[in-house]
């Protein structure tokens, strides 16, 4: 297979070696500087957006040089007495210690009166890290209760970063003092910047509703850029309301809305062994309790759905390289799960992924992956359409399309990829971006 | 958003349509010329193999500009009477006109006696043609059959290329007479330059085998190098021997060996709409005939897997993009279906196929990976190694490993990742290859 080039081979060991700066004695990597910032997404949205307070909420964010010095990478969420804490978490197998840790808190359903808190740190997942990655949950979450006066159980925590390093949790509860002098009810903004990875813009969104003798507020942050094909929870997301409303029926709107918003994204089709989301109520709001037949049920569990809907979306617009948001809509399937199967083989698909980083409107690629799904499809009733244009159906090209007007289509920066089965009445629709050199560039180089 | 810059958007506009070309009256686009030559593959063999002539089998290849110029772009096969024919094509519920023709004259066994000819062309799929597909697939194969002197139901045709452009046939069909012509025993080589479409390479190997009372060859071809992700068949493959053996056992032999060798293989996930792999055995060897019980069957049902297995591998070789040669070794599984879902999972996981790209030994990726298949894992059970390299184990890294040793072991050109469930019994090999710049080249450009 040709001779081996050594002086190359040689160079690049080295480079390798020196980007590894492996650990050699088990004491943690020191931080390395911040890398030069990545160009943010040209996706985007304008600004972040103005998030209201809610009431009995408070944010702190701090450099704790988990990974890398000179940006903030801890968060401190301070929740109210009384609040209740819903929460849907990643079904990997091989998931980090900290969401397990959150499973069992939740599971053991502790009541709220004594308030609650959320500690996150970027920059290490404390995943696969074995008794080791355990104890330094409990090292985290134990500091924060004794500084917050809180049970332990009551404190929830997560990590993003790197897998199968050791997490310095040292460098975190020596923050904890700091952290809990800065706690504001305006940090909300700050928290999303720390809790970033290969994001290149910090995601926020809020909604109001208005309740029985008042309004009620929700404001959420996420952070999630590769690594996401989430599988019953999502990113790392955050979100708040001052609803009055109990954690069973606060649990069970989540679980109803995560199928449609997290569940229905996917960047690279690759599960992050750290998904998750907690929603926390604190019941600060001066409306009336929320109750499953309330008339303001309905209203706050759709404004829900709506902060959860855009933050997920801004997951995609972050996308690792994105340059397109692409909306693929099945319909006409034979049960919700091939609607699905579909969905996600088109979005996951490189090939359809790559032809719209090339702006090139190639639906056989489209049909291919349909093809390749599994689920029950016939040639001959299968019609694709690209945003309004009718481009295939009845096993073949539309007479009527032309590929000039695909082509002025593919130039839009939001794509909408129709895909009828013809055979039921099943929908899906799910997110997805296009996989450019810029994923190959942060991939090829970033440790996550 | 963003303001929009019209101008840049103009001028992609025009490119892409100027790349189009589109067919406005139905009438096929002329051929345009061939694209530069992509550089050959870093893991392409030294030499294309040479391969031994198989009595009964003649080949000839013309240059019929379905889609390019400038290259030849058919093939015609042409197998001397008493010729058994196997055959494995692709599950897709949108494969193309040619399969499903395939598939049913292999179903409607015709005996033998007649001969039987295969005609292949690259440039266009036919595939998503509706019934002007199905009628240029009985143009071209009741052409063949004239020229002939052949049944039509034992002339088989497999085309690849572009899907959902309709094949000008007649290009074709005109090429017949003069590839009737030029029928040679020793064009096997020629055969496999035009079924070519990305590859880098054409693809061949052989065997010979010891029968009684003579000796037994195998030779085949190939072509695959994208959309690899072979479901029950595999890309384009035409194996040959002189072989006496009867139809069924052949298609037992074939189907045995199927999913280990091109079933164990992907390139990108895609499965194509045209995968198809044909086996004939013409009975000219002077070896007694092979029946389930005699001696030969298992040396020869042997030396057509290690066919299978080297073209299977060279696919691989040529994957689009590809820089590293990665072999997946599952054990430990409690079920092959699960050992089968973590290999692929893995196999598949575009944040492990960056990382090799990058040379990194980045051995949490694929942890994150055995994860999100589906498949049962146990954190403190798994290890993983790179070579003979113990990289973790019982939930964390092994403490002996060092970073350095992985970072080195990533420089080879051929990868062996090894992944213990430590669970069961079952296990599975796989083959893929990394994730590179080269495929976003080739796939954001090229029409397939």
């Amino acid at each position: 297979m040709g001779k081996t080039d050594w002086k190359a081979k040689a160079k690049a060991l080295k480079k390798a070696v020196r980007r590894l700066q492996g650990p050699k004695s088990g004491a943690p990597a020191a931080p390395t500087p911040a890398k030069a910032t990545t160009p943010v997404s040209p996706l985007a949205p304008a600004a972040f957006p103005d998030l209201p307070q809610i009431a009995g909420v408070e944010f702190a964010a701090a450099a704790a040089g988990v990974r890398y010095a000179g940006r903030t990478d801890v968060m401190l969420v301070r929740l109210a007495p009384g609040t209740s804490v819903a929460g849907a978490f990643t079904r990997s197998s091989t998931r980090a210690a900290c969401i397990r840790d959150c499973q069992e808190k939740l599971a053991a359903k502790v009541p709220a009166g004594s308030g609650a808190a959320i500690i996150v740190n970027s920059g290490n997942s404390n995943a696969f890290t074995g008794a080791a990655g355990q104890s330094a949950v409990r090292a985290i979450t134990d500091a924060v209760a004794a500084a917050l006066d809180l049970p332990a159980s009551r404190v929830f925590s997560s990590s993003t970063g790197v897998i199968g390093e050791p997490l310095p949790f040292g460098r975190i509860t020596g923050k904890i003092p700091d952290l809990v002098a800065n706690l504001s009810g305006g940090g909300m903004a700050g928290a999303a910047r720390a809790i970033m990875t290969t994001d290149t813009f910090p995601k926020g969104a809020a909604a109001t509703v208005t309740g029985e003798g008042g309004e009620i507020r929700i404001a959420g942050i996420a952070k999630g850029s590769g690594m996401i094909a989430p599988d019953m929870a999502t990113m790392l997301v955050y979100i708040f309301t001052d609803a009055q409303i109990a954690p069973p029926l606060l649990q069970k709107m989540l679980s109803r809305q995560i199928g449609d918003t997290f569940n229905a994204i996917t960047v690279d089709s690759d599960t992050s062994t750290s998904d998750a989301l907690i929603l926390a109520a604190t019941g600060k709001s001066r409306a009336a309790e929320i109750t499953a037949r309330s008339p303001a049920a309905k209203p706050f569990e759709a404004a829900l759905r709506s902060v959860m809907m855009d933050l997920a979306h801004q997951v995609i617009r972050d996308g690792e390289g994105a340059t397109k948001f692409v909306e693929i809509r099945v319909t006409g399937a034979i049960s919700p799960q091939d609607a699905h199967r579909v969905a996600m083989a088109v979005a996951n698909s490189p090939l359809v992924k790559t032809a719209i980083a090339g702006q090139d409107p190639n639906w056989g690629r489209i049909v291919a992956a349909v093809g390749k799904s599994g689920a029950e499809a016939d040639r001959d009733r299968l019609s694709i359409r690209f945003g309004d244009i009718l481009v295939a159906e009845k096993g073949w090209r539309n007479p009527a399309y032309r590929e000039e007007d695909g082509a002025a289509y593919m130039l839009l920066q939001d794509l909408v990829i129709g895909i009828d089965l013809g055979l039921g009445k099943a929908s899906r629709t799910v997110w997805t971006c296009d996989l450019t050199h810029r994923y190959i560039d942060i991939n090829a180089d970033y440790r996550s």
